[in-house]
């Protein structure tokens, strides 16, 4: 820390990403990315658009844009893209949240969120979950306060239904609800249909697991046409030119073949629930995952332990040492392939255990 | 605005980037975008980046670190890129002013460091240029408030020399001072050298003039370690993933061709000298501008007429309706080509005024 830095950011403890090895030696279930290449279009577009760099993007984003409200049957009006949804993220507690609006979410979530309150010196509440990882709906409800809910929730996987998802839209009348669906492709249902509904919901998605675009950095929010021009006023206020030329070809081509997402999307599914089954056998314990990751622990090795041995097998997964979380791991859900030597290495690891 | 916009952001003005024309009709000289096309190996590496999109970028940027490191002969530690120079100007005011540390700068300048000031809820004082555009310097002496100082400035060009900067940053010990120098590689001096010697310098570059990368979006800070790690600091709590694969990819691809940029710097350079002749012999007054743009009026025409008048002869140059500004337009140094058409466009339009 330099002798010059603000007394306001001087205790914050900024968000730690998963590790990102640089040799290519790891088979690599630790940062949720997908398996899959991304989409032809999506690669032949963004290497065209690599050809007129010397032009400024469109700060507007115009042509996504209208390919995303026609996604999301909504108006354009009501989508804006971002670098990434931790962009839009950390947006939107700038936007919606103060002294006056406070933050509030669970304890056991994506753990940026403390840290985007924290940086916009926002006071927030992180509510517990229950004993099973699940969200206890009336700490959400009739709060006014600004809800941040990661749905399926991470690192659990674990999904609110869309009526309970309402419930608390339609109990905060006078606060907004933001809905994180990072990972809702994968089983869970989108809250969009519902932002024509009410105009206190943000959804955000994110290009970087159901469309293989993490290295893109693409993220999205739908909501009603007044939360995305706020949005827009803090985005010009920032960085009008958040979107580069490459990142809006790669989503506007990536969204010209939905099949292709659909089918990896569906791929996700059926090995999660092939690992899901394997591990079962195995003894694992897991949440009901319906994210592209698989939350799990066995009672006859910790969490780091079981971290460490499959980091020697060549496997990368990732170990949280937050005390309600430390006999856990998250696993990505990779190729069908990948889960299979994810599976085999287990079995060996608890058979060394016997 | 949605009645849940935060009150601290109502009176925002945002910064309005100039006009992207979505068609190709215009000769573009109105965002100081390159004439040239990015580097071969750029465009390549970008291609090639596009083909792994679905991994998350490395977020210590390490390898275009090192490339930065060379390319300034500093430490690694003493560089940091950013999502174009914006984000990294924007770090900086959130990292290094605030209640106690008020930013100053002038009051003619890069439009965007009100904006940053205002979002981030800095004090500031604006410095009114000399009459001829000049920087006063004993304004920004022995002023111990954070400094910002585009080198050369914006919309005028005119740049101090490095005496003149280190003297500034020499007399303020106990502020940081930042040098924006987004349009120093076409005739003035960098201050980086300075920042081995001053621990209170940052000096922001970006690749989107005379690297042709606007729409790739990447900028540079060098400075002192501490101030680097401060800046990351802000970084990893608000967006670590920012530079996305393509771009970074694209930037190493730029700093292997350093011959092409400086080739390129060197043209812009021919090109201005050549329009600025002519635009003398036309009775234009320009200021001394050692940028890759123009600042020019002529006493028989408005600067919003000529604006209008080039706009209706296909040539987008940038107005400005601020008081002091309204009689000039910065004109964006193009292709020598394109200079041509220019010149000979206003000849006409002054023909016409006769």
């Amino acid at each position: 820390m330099s002798r010059f830095f603000s007394e306001k950011y001087k205790n914050l403890t900024p968000y730690t990403p998963g590790e990102q090895p640089r040799d290519m030696k790891y088979i690599k279930l630790n940062t949720n990315e997908s398996p899959y290449l991304p989409s032809e279009d999506a690669i032949e577009m963004a290497a065209q658009a690599a050809r007129s760099l010397q032009l400024y993007p469109d700060p507007e984003c115009h042509e996504l844009h209208e390919k995303l409200a026609s996604l999301y049957k909504v108006d354009k009006s009501m989508v804006l893209a971002g670098n990434g949804s931790d962009e839009i993220l950390n947006f939107a507690f700038m936007a919606f949240c103060d002294k006056e609006h406070p933050a509030r979410f669970p304890d056991i979530t994506y753990g940026f969120y403390t840290v985007f309150a924290e940086i916009n010196g926002i006071p927030y509440s992180e509510l517990p979950l229950n004993e099973d990882f699940t969200i206890n709906i009336s700490d959400y409800t009739n709060k006014n306060e600004t809800v941040f809910i990661a749905n399926p929730n991470a690192p659990t996987g674990i999904a609110l239904s869309l009526e309970e998802i309402e419930l608390i839209v339609k109990s905060n009348p006078d606060a907004v609800v933001v809905i994180d669906e990072a990972y809702v492709d994968f089983g869970a249902e989108s809250a969009v249909p519902l932002t024509k509904k009410y105009d206190n919901l943000l959804v955000v998605q994110t290009f970087s697991k159901s469309r293989s675009m993490a290295g893109a950095r693409l993220g999205v929010a739908v909501g009603n046409a007044a939360l995305i021009a706020d949005l827009n006023t803090i985005k010009y206020s920032t960085n009008p030119y958040n979107i580069n030329r490459m990142t809006m070809a790669a989503g506007i081509g990536t969204l010209c073949d939905e099949e292709y997402t659909q089918k990896n999307c569906a791929s996700i599914i059926e090995n999660r629930e092939y690992a899901t089954e394997r591990m079962k056998k195995m003894g694992f314990e897991m949440t009901p995952s319906l994210a592209n990751f698989i939350f799990a622990k066995h009672k006859k090795i910790g969490g780091e332990a079981l971290y460490q041995a499959l980091r020697e097998r060549g496997i990368l997964v990732r170990h949280f040492s937050k005390k309600r979380l430390e006999d856990y791991n998250r696993i990505t859900v990779g190729s069908r392939e990948q889960m299979e030597i994810l599976c085999d290495r287990l079995e060996e690891i608890l058979e060394e255990k016997k």
